[in-house]
């Protein structure tokens, strides 16, 4: 079972999402335990003051390190384990479906959330082992971006999906973006499926699938063309999506 | 005032995020409005069905267009506004701090959240403005991308951050990485801060900032370099660093 200690100042921004849906079904089953901690229960002053003004002047507070140190040495002591303690922060290496299969191997899951405060340099250093962000933009504090990681990771935890959720076919997982879906009604307000779909020729079906999935990577990322290596299929098929573009 | 609805098969889900913290108080303070629904009370077949088979077969359940058009149409007419209308998922254009700034210029944003099902082509082609993507990693939902981007978005309106918390130099905004911070106290378990913080000279400490801003970008993000345009001086440390590097 995959431990999660969650550290922030919020722990209240995590209930919605932890206990809901699949998060909250992974617990149930037994998949993960998580565990949100107020590192203000840590500060060792008679205030429980976790920041302080920084070093060289300028606006802004930062996270003191004792609150954080102790924390996270006071959780792993008790767990006994060798936790990855992830700092998420605009700072950090860039995360991917690669980076969550990775982190889905760990038994022991630490994440550290600042909020608007920085965090002092020391926390980088000597406690954290990885640095993440989720993209280039900027967000209140690092809660949503534990979330996310966690949602990521913990839907690939052993058991966690059912048939129906796992089978679908996940962008990324193929190197490709997904083909378009579409259920009934046939004729929507006069917009209309594809008749392919409904000539129940699977060989066809899969054919247009797999040129709809090629053609919308073409057209919206072709970053992912790049590093694709192509069948002979999927080379022709991308040749004509190219001459229709024009 | 702008005005955030979010439709979604999981409406609890939000409810730690937005009651809490920096979008609370915007809230309060009447920078936004937030407003969650569930669009499965659109759905206008007896048992309330949102989802349905997708043509062509295939494991998977893909979201009928039925309920999320009803569901857009209704909140457009009784607001009277041309709101955005976005979809978060895997396929959209990645999410960027230019994007967030565009979108704070909007008066009104409908987001609509899929879970782990599809979404019939037609709402993409019909029904949605923009679709984003937070990221190239595979979520349960939309919901926690919803998040993400009402998050950043809501932190740009006007008066929700207080001087505290706007003064902070915002990575992406300056185009590098922030510089290391530092607060008391000045040894921590022997570990120290830099000299330069604590000397007082205001021109050194900003140089030493700056240098080290670059540096961080320079070693995780030198894609940011090639874009930015480097004064002198900038040209100078980067050389530095490149040396110091080896």
């Amino acid at each position: 079972m995959m431990k999660i200690d969650v550290l922030t100042l919020f722990p209240e921004m995590f209930e919605g999402v932890f206990g809901h849906s699949i998060l909250k079904k992974a617990a149930e089953n037994e998949a993960v335990t998580y565990n949100v901690v107020n590192f203000r229960e840590y500060a060792d002053n008679k205030h429980k003051t976790v920041d302080d003004y920084p070093y060289g002047g300028g606006a802004g507070m930062v996270l003191k390190p004792q609150p954080i140190f102790d924390a996270v040495e006071g959780i792993r002591s008790s767990s006994g384990t060798s936790p990855r303690v992830i700092l998420l922060c605009p700072q950090g290496e860039r995360y991917t479906q690669k980076k969550a299969e990775e982190l889905a191997e760990a038994d022991h899951l630490i994440f550290v959330c600042g909020h608007y405060e920085g965090y002092d340099e020391r926390i980088r250093e000597h406690v954290v082992t990885d640095e993440i962000s989720i993209g280039d933009f900027v967000l209140t504090g690092g809660e949503l971006g534990a979330m996310v990681v966690i949602d990521s990771v913990v839907r690939l935890l052993s058991g966690v999906l059912g048939n129906e959720e796992s089978h679908m076919k996940d962008s990324f997982s193929t190197g490709f973006l997904e083909h378009p879906h579409y259920t009934r009604p046939a004729d929507f307000r006069g917009f209309k499926v594809p008749e392919v779909l409904m000539s129940g020729n699977h060989r066809l079906v899969e054919e247009w699938r797999a040129k709809e999935s090629l053609r919308r990577t073409y057209l919206r990322r072709p970053d992912l063309l790049e590093e694709a290596e192509l069948t002979k299929d999927q080379q022709k098929w991308l040749d004509e999506i190219k001459k229709e573009d024009k």
